[in-house]
């Protein structure tokens, strides 16, 4: 395809260009690229799908970047990018160096904030607000947010904030009536009120006009009347959680239709103060095969746009910690499953079909999923939280003060521990570990295999006290290498006498197992220390490493804190006398690339761990 | 005073036994015990005084620990532990060993959780019910908050969830129209709103009788009316938001009536689903200086019962942070300060008055305030955020991907860092550098003085960029040593050429200053590196570390993820072959005892400092 209209599109100067019979044909052709791009590259499609028209009526009636457009999670800012500029590169979407499947800004002028974690959005928004105020400008700060964030608890309390400190805020509820899993929980049901206000905002006319044909004269009860029609009417206005909280509410709008968005935006201009656009939107329109599974069409990998046909995933490590966990449910009843809004992603949905009465989605609120969990545990349950690393970044609060310290058990599985790939710095699993390690009375796996994820969860369930983690990576074990488990705790490979020692854990494993092998062909004795629970660290670990004159440490998490660290500073204290060579991130967000480059380029696969143990080794001697 | 009934009291079974003409007695000698202990103690008052008779309600109407009942924060949960088998005991009330001034498991069976953080009330209560439904049993889960809590993001989470969940769960809201600082938001009107339902629940029979008078007969009309009707029904049934989040409101209720109470209570009982009881009560009743400042009499040191005055609390850190911030303030326009509930405990009231455009009071919403500041910062302002050490656990992931990731300027002021005292394990500032280290592109001071914290407050302002994080103590500087100001990253006292080096930094560099002089005397020639800035950890420092042969690190922190650690790791990594011993607090949470009290415990006082260091010293020599 051509690209006709949206070839020329270089800023939102050229969307106000557009003639309106324009528009359709333009929001056609960014379907078109949509399609085109995510089929082959993966990424966000059905809620990019869904935003074509909304994105193109802002770009006419604001004026980005002066007036501030805040994409909250920013899964569905393609077409954004599409119109500030991006169409030229959109190729590279979701690739190293390319553009970002997230607002970035160092792509763009147009994007604001790094954004990636759910309902961030208000809250900058009001700061942004707060800050015209304070300059004395007329700009506007938008925020676009869906249903699913916003029953994100730092929603309400920035609506609740926002409403009360007035400015130029506008935000705009997406509501596609699809959060990223099944909407769940009663903010569904708060919307489905809202959501039939049209037809009472339709009554509102006709039922003033009634209440002032009530007579207001003769007799007591004309202040009575009175009383009840001003109750009446407060309560007609009133009513919405939002208008309680400061905000004017307009909507719902039709979310497809760009003279309607327009109209309600020009409305919400001329207020003064915090507006709510409420619009409705279709998940995947535009694209059948993504309006039909919009749940399998949020975030893709490469898929054949004829059949829609998703590439095939095969076994991963969420499937299998799922498969482990439903196997234990089987048996213990009292084991219960729960999910932020993430089911499909952890992998939890057949424990979902099977035990329905044990399994809780609470919506996109970690927070309270964590804290939740400490209740069921109270109540003799054994919960188990299955969330991503990057989202277990939201209740590092709960785990300490709600779990830890409470002392039950509970079994947290963190999924996407490590490297995630394509989706960038903000998905990244960099921070569970020193979130983790930093917890009294807790015990933290980090399992390489299937075999030990599930071997793990059972010693979780059955052998540890307390709050229990389970940390594994995104993807699959690498083909034939499942056989190899190791001890509950740890195990050595290679020559356990060796001097030089290579500790590793999780997957990173794999490439030091190659590594032994190669480094054993060129006469470099090493023995490698597979540490499978990283807290507490074994003392049978730090007993053989003590024993080495050599020591390297490869693992993948962010330097600080990391298990790395921790084991230079307890063989330091100890009196460790030896050379201790940690190679990590060292302070700094992992950017976009694949999970194989990354591995590369923090040093940590099979060839890295050659090198750097060959060239120390070497040089030694 | 005698307490002849109260003294009767030995659990709930007990208060149920009373003759309903002994209850108001009963809370009168309560009342008392309160006030003789916290004004000799110290402690939460005026929420306590607020709560006595719903205490008494709830252990009349609910068989605990069968049925859950779970005070939020747990402040105000006094008169549970008198009434729970406690009364004995409470003289002990906040002191080493003795009573906690928050719920605490391993005292009673009565109390479920460690609490002290705000908002988790709902979210455990859910748990429990969850899990009696589960179990198939009839027992209550009962959450009581505060409408301070109330506007905390997670319990709207929770709220959200709980309703759809069902299940046998109660939530007593106790609006008493003060939350920790003033009221702020629009939560506040939200409440305002659901507060002038008396009466208009009462103008609901009215209406409903006045709109079934309505003829439903004749022409087109009828239809038009009827479905008026339904409309307006809906509107009055469904008006606020938990119910339409799937709670049955009851309310408001008189706080301080124990048959309103009850009658509520068992109201809420029969109800088959979950239920918000929404009671009115006044904090600091009965007491009449707590009753007129219920803000000051919150929480108090030692006071005078007769002339209600609080022992004088002298200079302070957050005290001589907030006098500076207002300082840059008055010339840089840009400054804003942002507080979540807590003006009055950093200090930040002078801000308030004098800056009160620039002044943010965002509610117990940690999260918020973070990203709003975010906002805030890229908007052009610089953002100033002050926020107990304890606190700030619960924004980690808002200061990961909403600050650090951003690469905006923005300042954390971080007070109550390190131990806190009295308040015991769920507010000590123990996590707060752990977190705060993890971060990329992020600087971290720890002064130790007041004239540092200015310098540390200018240097964050104008000279470092990106987030910059202020952490210092609860309490103040020990008198005569405010003068020893320490270079902008670090300092050396001493020998700069010994061998022997203590690091240290924060107000354990007094400790440590007075240990040096004690073992000099004694002819150990030690230097004293006090360490300034803390992340990154000089380089300077680093080098005048390597060159010594014993280190000893001693630190008001947790082990892992503190600075000790770090600093450990990297002298391995360059090669350090020396001695390294780390003092800190070992993968334990530190429990209640005054701040002196604990320094002593974890080996950080002086007399500790020159023990580790002479006992090493003198064993090798």
């Amino acid at each position: 395809m051509d690209y006709p209209i949206l070839k020329t599109i270089n800023g939102p100067e050229d969307v106000k260009k557009l003639d309106e019979s324009q528009l359709d044909p333009l929001c056609a052709e960014i379907r078109s690229k949509l399609i085109e791009t995510v089929s082959s590259n993966g990424g966000h499609l059905a809620s990019n799908l869904g935003t074509v028209e909304l994105t193109v009526a802002l770009h006419r009636c604001f004026n980005s970047p002066d007036d501030a457009i805040i994409w909250d999670v920013s899964h569905q800012a393609y077409t954004h990018k599409l119109l500030t500029g991006r169409f030229g590169e959109f190729d590279t979407l979701r690739t190293e160096n390319g553009i970002s499947g997230f607002t970035r800004p160092d792509e763009s002028e147009h994007d604001l904030f790094y954004e990636g974690h759910a309902g961030t959005s208000v809250s900058q928004a009001a700061g942004i607000a707060q800050s015209n105020k304070i300059k004395g400008n007329k700009n506007f700060a938008v925020a676009v947010i869906g249903d699913g964030s916003f029953g994100n608890g730092m929603v309400y309390e920035a609506v609740n904030n926002a409403g009360s400190q007035g400015g130029r805020l506008i935000v705009i509820l997406n509501d596609n009536e699809m959060s990223i899993s099944e909407n769940v929980g009663a903010m569904a049901r708060h919307l489905a009120v809202v959501r039939s206000k049209p037809e009472y905002y339709r009554f509102k006319a006709g039922t003033e006009k009634f209440l002032n044909r009530i007579p207001l004269v003769g007799r007591g009860l004309s202040d009575f009347l009175f009383r009840i029609k001003s109750a009446l009417k407060r309560i007609i206005y009133k009513s919405s959680m939002v208008e309680n909280m400061g905000f004017r509410y307009i909507g719902p709008v039709d979310g497809h239709n760009i003279s309607n968005l327009c109209e309600a935006m020009n409305s919400a201009k001329m207020v003064n103060k915090p507006v709510l656009i409420h619009i409705n939107t279709i998940k995947g329109k535009g694209y059948d095969f993504a309006e039909s599974s919009p749940d399998i069409y949020h975030g893709v990998s490469q898929f054949n746009i004829f059949t829609g046909e998703p590439r095939q995933s095969g076994d991963s490590y969420s499937a299998e910690f799922s498969e482990a966990l439903c196997e234990f449910a089987a048996k213990d009843k009292r084991i219960c499953a729960v999910t932020a809004a993430m089911s499909i992603g952890t992998g939890l949905e057949p424990f979902f079909e099977k035990f329905p009465d044990r399994a809780y989605d609470v919506g996109i609120a970690e927070e309270h999923a964590v804290t939740f969990c400490s209740g069921l545990a109270a109540g003799g349950m054994i919960p188990v939280f299955a969330v991503y690393s990057t989202f277990l970044q939201r209740c590092a609060d709960q785990l300490i003060h709600d779990c830890a310290l409470q002392k039950r058990k509970m079994i947290i599985a963190i999924d996407r521990a490590g490297f995630v790939g394509e989706d960038g710095e903000t998905h990244q699993g960099m921070f569970d570990i020193s979130i983790m390690h930093a917890l009294p009375n807790t015990t933290v796996y980090s399992p390489a295999t299937y075999k030990e994820i599930s071997r793990d969860l059972y010693n979780a369930l059955y052998r540890d006290e307390n709050l229990v983690a389970i940390r594994y990576p995104r993807g699959s074990v690498p083909e034939g290498l499942d056989g190899i488990t190791s001890g509950d705790d740890y195990e050595i490979f290679g020559n356990p006498q060796s001097k030089i020692a290579v500790i590793v854990y999780g997957r990173i494993f794999f490439e030091a197992y190659k590594a032994l092998e190669i480094l054993g062909n060129e006469g470099i004795d090493v023995k490698i220390i597979k540490l499978n629970r990283i807290k507490p660290i074994p003392d049978e670990v730090l007993l053989a490493a003590e024993q080495c004159e050599d020591i390297f440490f490869f693992e993948e998490s962010l330097r600080s804190g990391s298990v790395g660290e921790k084991t230079a500073a307890e063989l330091s204290q100890r009196g460790f006398g030896g050379r201790f060579e940690h190679i990590a991130v060292n302070d700094e967000f992992v950017p976009c690339a694949s999970i194989k480059r990354l591995t590369e380029k923090y040093g940590l696969d099979c060839d890295s761990i050659v090198n750097t143990v060959r060239k120390k080794i070497n040089y030694e001697q």
